[in-house]
């Protein structure tokens, strides 16, 4: 028996334990964005760093204006081995609307369909903590059965992904020399199907804006003031409505600037995947293509940029009415960039353009919230091709090398600050529910990801 | 000594017992349109039965589908003396922001102003609960210094006002004997200025309509479904800003239909009152015209129709962001209406204009909230020429006799379903803040109010 059929023997014997390590990270509420889970996200980073340390990793946390970040490194595999940097999340998204969880999201639950098949329920149960995980356990298995790992790993943890990730940029340019590895691995990603394991070379940049539009210096009455007085939700409903032409393309000027076309041999490839429309919008409960006229789903998630509103409020929004013209009214927009659109040019135009819209007695406050270009990796390095190998040999299906519509701003992150280059391999699969109720990760995707893991650090090891 | 100068003279002794009952109903957090106070608008109607029981009214509770009526008679005047209705409602307005609150809206605070002045301070200080009081109040001075009341006097008061009234066409189609007198008095307007007392002859109607559009069937992540899929925020956004063309005109088909344009001559009397526009708006921190290009603010409020949003809600509304597409989106639309605009015509046209938006996998969803047209009073009536009188007495300056942005419902179903007339006199000043945090009542406003009242009574008796 080879170590790699020992480790993998070792991980399928020790599921249960597993889980219920899995269980426990996820009944931590680390929910990065509101302060008022700062504990938790500190308590989830404490946990994960002495995991770590319980299998030969010198972890600690390094604290940060935000969130501390754990860094732990395990180079039991020789000074000559190879070096690579693992990155995951251990913090998560929020959970509101709360009433539409089945159970609590943060009580970890195990539920088994009418096939059989069994998957875990709750808040990050995919995004990222079932993730990360399937790391660590591989990791785990390698150093219970050989006594140490295959390459030098330096396992990085932040916990701002989902507030997006302040403290990121300065942490790296500080401790480049301790972080530089020869690639990083991140989990964050998902299958293409729930056979079909995938590495992906393509993610979308994001940047995200909060506009607040003031007006009046309190809430008024509608009986005494309607007519004359300006209303924000009125000036933001036109705002917004203003950003898309009536062909779906976004109207920010020069929005457009730095996104590639995708060659037609590309397009050909992504043909033969067997990607389905109406399943992928029928899955959701919807028919119709929402976006850029001309371009398909595959494509419009992959290869075209967005704009998209996340959140509204403003005025009365409980049971009932109230004729209140409100003093404020704000929206949280997000675009997805591709190619090499710039996010600070794209910002400036935006805020200029939402300027452009004021009335003269009215202001506008601008919150910016992330700001990351689009990633594009070489399915050539050796890395992807090791991988893409040890994936085909677990799941019996070759891997696919595709382009994802999220973004993970880190990858960009790594190669500018670092000059590193990613590998991206996940297990989620498109039916998780990441940021939504009832998020769920399949007992599949976790074990044989552990399992994916395993032998993809055997392969990068030769 | 004449009567009413005893009744006068008790008054201005009463003063600080009458703002201590005023205080004792102000405490009853009496919202009607949030289902968890169900209890205190019962308690509400309670204590005001109880008071007036304590003046000689048989006052009891009604029970209805919604909150309680108060219905009570007083005939100590004679069975041939005129007889008035006296309507006014117990019910206020939801408190939130309550952040904005300076104190607890319902723990009143006496404050007094740099000149000496005094306000109460509390949600339904001015609206309705301090407003309907001074009419109590006048009624217990001439019943304690006379031993009765000047005319025969039936007090009816509501406890859904400020929740669209749903029991009140029915309450009154069903009592209609009870309650029909020859002219019902209400207590719900304002004075012109803090020194010039008003008579509302016209009021605008109202239609209220809750808009929800739903997309997905679950909650999407923006970077796996953004573009593709429909954005609840994105549809809404784009019907909301169609409801106005760029001359602030309202796009619903048929919607100005019914509305009379004011006469040059009525013009030219506003023109006498002395309105001033930059004030009216600077008050509130705005200074620039927001509604129909080519009209006058004060044509706006009180002749012109308005479709004002009053409250929007979608998606992730907290601290932070987070990259979700929505599965629904909502909105509370109001119009205002004047002339002869029919409510259920323009709820017709709005619902199928924003269903002709609508892409073929969305739904919407509404919830309609009054319906109600404007109303139009005659100014050469005998009862309004008395209070008129009564009210120049009382204050030093004539009476003006305008008309009001706001809408009371009731005032019309009077007319249809009671054939009577209304006399409108309060007391309210513009800086009141009713349905804004801070809401206030002029302690003079208050006292002074019951004077008013007192002679009204005493006018109306002749």
């Amino acid at each position: 028996m080879s170590e790699l059929d020992t480790v993998l023997s070792h991980l399928d014997a020790d599921q249960e334990a597993a889980l219920q390590r899995l269980q426990t990270l996820l009944r931590i509420p680390s929910i990065s964005t509101d302060p008022s889970y700062k504990d938790d996200c500190r308590k989830a980073a404490e946990y994960m760093a002495e995991d770590l340390r319980s299998i030969g990793f010198d972890a600690s946390l390094r604290d940060t204006p935000g969130h501390p970040m754990v860094v732990g490194h395990n180079d039991s595999a020789g000074e000559n081995a190879p070096h690579f940097l693992f990155y995951g999340h251990y913090d998560v998204q929020p959970v509101d609307p709360l009433d539409l969880w089945n159970t609590d999201p943060f009580d970890p639950q195990i539920v088994t369909r009418d096939d059989g098949s069994k998957m875990i329920v709750a808040r990050g149960a995919q995004d990222d903590k079932g993730q990360l995980m399937t790391f660590v356990e591989a990791c785990r298995a390698w150093k219970l059965k050989t006594g140490k790992l295959p390459c030098r790993i330096t396992v990085f943890l932040e916990g701002e992904e989902e507030s997006g990730s302040p403290s990121l940029p300065g942490f790296l340019a500080e401790h480049s020399d301790e972080l530089k590895a020869d690639v990083a691995l991140v989990c964050d990603t998902e299958m293409w199907s729930s056979t079909r394991p995938a590495i992906c070379i393509g993610l979308r940049g994001m940047l995200g804006e909060q506009i607040t539009i003031k007006a009046a210096d309190m809430d008024l009455h509608s009986g005494t003031f309607g007519g004359p007085a300006a209303n924000p939700i009125r000036i933001l409903a036109k705002i917004l409505a203003g950003l898309h032409d009536a062909t779906g393309r976004i109207t920010i000027p020069d929005f457009y600037d730095g996104v590639i076309e995708t060659p037609e041999e590309v397009k050909a490839q992504w043909d033969t995947l067997g990607f389905k429309t109406e399943e992928f919008l029928g899955g959701v409960g919807l028919s119709e293509l929402a976006g850029e006229q001309g371009r398909s789903a595959l494509e419009m998630v992959w290869a075209r940029p967005t704009c998209e509103f996340n959140g509204i409020t403003g005025g009365y929004t409980g049971e009932g009415f109230k004729t209140v013209l409100p003093a404020q009214a704000s929206a949280k927009v997000s675009c997805r960039l591709v190619g090499n659109q710039d996010p600070d040019k794209i910002r400036t135009n935006l805020r200029a353009y939402v300027e452009s819209c004021l009335p003269s007695d009215c202001t506008v406050e601008f919150t910016p919230h992330g700001g990351s270009g689009a990633i594009s990796l070489s399915p050539d390095s050796p890395a992807i091709q090791s991988a893409k190998d040890a994936l085909t040999d677990e799941w019996g299906e070759e891997a696919a090398v595709i382009g994802m519509g999220g973004s993970i701003p880190v990858v960009g992150q790594f190669k500018d600050l670092l000059g590193m280059d990613c590998l991206l391999v996940g297990y989620g699969l498109k039916d998780d529910q990441i940021h939504s109720p009832n998020e769920k990760y399949d007992l599949k995707s976790f074990q044989r990801g552990a399992r994916s893991w395993a032998r993809i650090l055997s392969a990068l090891a030769k």
